[in-house]
């Protein structure tokens, strides 16, 4: 089975469209205060660009405002430390992001670290990080609640399972890796330094890669029946693809394709998070 | 060859005594404010009170001053919480600690989140562990640290080896993952709900348990030359006994004992948290 991740966007859309604009009110919120995000734009790029449509878009069909905050790409850290603070402080702001990557000369964390848990709906400040690992958070990093939607949404109980995250990285294989402890699986984090790879691959039930490299996760070291989440991309040759080989689906009870899979899923759990945290 | 955590804990407290101390001052410090720990005692237990004993003795001899706080067993947890803030605020205490177990009636994470990390020296609030895991921090989780140690001692280089972790508790099994992984190893993290532990246990280059099991580590689950490292206690008749049983010592290249290994050295690194925190 071949998760359709547009599809399981589209089902959380609706479902945050009547939250946030009740089929019996007459207006957004039922007269409530609308709901604000804040983006932070540094500088501007066309992939950068494409994203924040994305999410321009999305946040428009469920009535929630986007306000872009765009500062030059030269800014110093603490210039766009600054900034952020000020816009964190806006209380018609129910939350703020900031559009990654960062340009070089910036400290990613101390920027990051700026937002408020309460205004935090990427979850990516080291308060956020706190909370969420101590078991504390009421939300999720969004890409980790794309991934909790898929396995809900298969019914699949994670306890006990061997789960195989490839990569180490702060958005995906970190976060993974402590939720899925929490959750009680059994969990080993590899990356390009792990020898013989097949050795953790071949035994897991559940593969969650988010290593960004092209293909590098084969049929061969796979089992029947394995699910395999797909969450990493890099480009190759103008295209999108993902960590995850295609033809793993063959083999895959459940696989969530890059693209398709966990992306879309991952902005509607934005969004799900921004409303939480607005209310 | 078999650690001696007091031997190392040692050597630690040397070195601290001559930092808060210099041999050629003529007081501690040379002058400067007296380092301070504050330690909330919540009711009186032996077990607890042996615990304190040895805390108070190591801070003695290395010239540091521990003020006790004690207060009943039958608080509750926003009492307790409002004189933790209060003696946070004090200025002359350079670190707070709590001493666990907190009775069942407390919220034990909103109890420890109530320290700042700039006076956390066991770093068990969520902002301090928000900080260590985004690799903020300039200081470990005391058991981390005294693991730490023992690797650095032996010359064991972490990246790409395999490591397994078993038990993942809030103490050690997930700082460790975390830290093993944010050093390049392999890391799995397996508990009693895991199929076919010894699968792990025997391919593992390094071992550190924290399930706080009696011996559950036997000899034949592990490989010749493994690194073991002891950090879970459990009692078993009146004695203190260690996770991994001792047999597996003579497989080992490297084995941390319960008791003797990583306990004494832990105490040494919160008092050089507290001496870093202190600066």
């Amino acid at each position: 089975m071949i998760i359709d991740g547009k599809a399981i966007a589209e089902k959380i859309k609706s479902s945050l469209r009547e939250e946030v604009f009740p089929p019996e009110a007459d207006q957004p919120l039922a007269g409530k205060k609308k709901i604000r995000l804040a983006v932070i734009k540094v500088g501007a790029d066309p992939v950068t660009e494409k994203y924040l449509e994305v999410k321009k878009k999305f946040a428009k069909a469920i009535g929630v405002d986007v306000r872009i905050y765009e500062v030059p790409k030269d800014i110093s850290t603490n210039k766009l430390r600054e900034k952020i603070s000020e816009v964190v402080r806006i209380e018609e702001i129910s939350g703020v992001i900031v559009q990654l990557p960062l340009p070089p000369q910036i400290n990613t964390q101390y920027i990051l670290d700026a937002i408020i848990p309460e205004k935090d709906p990427d979850m990516l400040s080291a308060r956020t990080w706190g909370r969420f690992s101590t078991g504390k958070s009421k939300i999720l990093p969004p890409v980790i609640a794309a991934i909790k939607a898929i396995f809900d949404e298969n019914k699949i109980d994670l306890k006990g399972k061997n789960a195989v995250i490839v990569g180490a990285g702060r958005l995906v294989g970190k976060p993974a890796a402590l939720w899925l402890i929490n959750e009680g699986a059994t969990v080993s984090v590899i990356d390009e330094n792990t020898k013989n790879q097949e050795d953790y691959t071949k035994k897991a039930d559940i593969i969650i890669s988010g290593a960004g490299k092209p293909k590098i996760i084969k049929p061969y070291m796979v089992r029947d029946g394995v699910v395999a989440i797909d969450c990493g991309t890099s480009e190759s040759s103008g295209q999108i693809v993902g960590d995850i080989d295609p033809d793993v689906a063959k083999k895959a009870s459940i696989f969530s394709p890059i693209p398709g899979g966990v992306g879309p899923i991952t902005i509607a759990m934005l969004f799900r998070n921004l409303i939480e945290l607005s209310k």
